[in-house]
């Protein structure tokens, strides 16, 4: 980024506006294609990459909205991508990304570190001067230890990391949150009182996002969650309804209580 | 900070540079006093503030150097001071205090979170735009949950924290503090063998730094230090020599081990 440098950013979502707004403090930041128009419910695909961009930006998850990029951009034009919600949850080709950044608290480890991945190239381009404590050349000079580092979080990331090759990595993790996910998307699919709030084909296999056709049995569901001691299913403000996040530390045991659930309510409303 | 303002920095110190550059990179940052001329071995205490500037910045204690702040500025100018390494270690006037930031992992908790403590007044008032992130005003306005806050580090804060207020609170640990760095610089000012690297009267009482007068014996204090199960006590490349580093949770039976070889030390060679 820089004076005379642009960004170009896929604005899907809460995280990618915020990061658009950043990136114009340092230079200019342009939309290239957005989904605000529908409330982010889909992920556009059909724009086309001006060549005066000197990055892509994207982020792979949207939390919010629950929808995923399923193909990344593959061109010649820098591709960064905020992957917070969704790495370490897939196989993707590490090969098709020049900036990967993601924060911890999903599928990595406790709150309070950042995971970088980037080509050596791309460091110390900056054309602004920016804090010594933002600049990832800063971090890659010294080795993660320019600051005295978050050493839990980093050590309990390790140990998360860890398990996660033990019980077969990303191959593995990735069926699962595919199983995870499908469970929940096909009651929805097959039911008359849910709906999913995502464009189909856009669906996160993180957070399923969906609502009750008719309101008013959003009280009943809300009790027989309580009752199944499932909490945490409120949907985020900006779309209401429930959003059931899936990272790789939720058991398929505790979504298959969830879609029973859901099962029940069907049958006795449906 | 901002595009026409100015920060007066006193600089005692690696840290106290650092933070000066960062700031030119936001507006204007003078030098009001180094103490660089003696290798950051006092704090300067002889200049006069110029009204021109929008802040007086400090730095209260130097780990690197031994230096520590007695007696901070008290006048118009708001004082900024950084205070990682030496808050929670004594008594101090809060109001004196514009801001005070400090890293957690010297008194306060574990790497991985940052104390802010300021008066409102001060906040939002860059006129440069700057990260979102890096504006205080922005935690300020959600409750330091602007971002998913580092949990661990600020839960085992308070622990620590608790365990303070419950052994005596800052008027024991400061004599705490007190009496083990006199019980070092004692035996430094009653021996002919080692010599402390910083000015008396700016003598810190976290981090004791010293010589030996005859190099030579480096190596047979060095393992005296080992044989006794003491390790950590390099001084920084920057001075040489030896540091004493005695944050809070140091015991000063500890610290007695140090002066009890550093006594031996003395008989057999002194």
């Amino acid at each position: 980024m820089g004076a005379h440098k642009t960004g170009g950013y896929l604005v899907t979502g809460a995280w990618a506006k915020k990061a658009a707004k950043e990136a114009s403090f340092m230079g200019s930041s342009i939309t290239i294609a957005s989904s605000e128009d529908k409330n982010f419910n889909y992920i556009p695909k059909n724009y086309s990459l001006e060549n005066n961009i000197d990055y892509f930006h994207v982020t792979s998850n949207n939390t919010i909205f629950g929808t995923q990029i399923k193909n990344f951009y593959n061109g010649e034009i820098p591709l960064a991508c905020d992957m917070s919600s969704d790495i370490f949850s897939r196989k993707i080709n590490i090969e098709d990304f020049d900036l990967i950044y993601a924060g911890a608290q999903k599928n990595m480890g406790p709150a309070g570190t950042t995971l970088y991945i980037c080509k050596k190239e791309i460091l110390g381009k900056s054309s602004v001067p920016i804090p010594t404590m933002l600049d990832l050349k800063t971090h890659s000079d010294k080795d993660s230890m320019f600051n005295t580092p978050p050493v839990f979080p980093i050590y309990a990331s390790m140990l998360n990391l860890r398990w996660l090759k033990r019980i077969g990595g990303l191959s593995y993790i990735e069926e699962q949150n595919e199983k995870k996910s499908e469970l929940i998307y096909n009651q929805i699919d097959n039911s008359s009182l849910f709906l999913g709030t995502a464009n189909k084909e856009d669906r996160s296999s993180m957070n399923v996002t969906f609502t009750l056709t008719n309101e008013a049995l959003n009280e009943t569901f809300n009790k027989m969650l309580v009752e199944a001691n499932i909490n945490g299913l409120k949907g985020h403000r900006s779309v209401g309804g429930f959003r059931a996040s899936m990272y790789n530390a939720m058991p398929f045991e505790s979504v298959s209580i969830l879609v029973d659930i859901m099962k029940e309510l069907e049958n006795k409303k449906g």
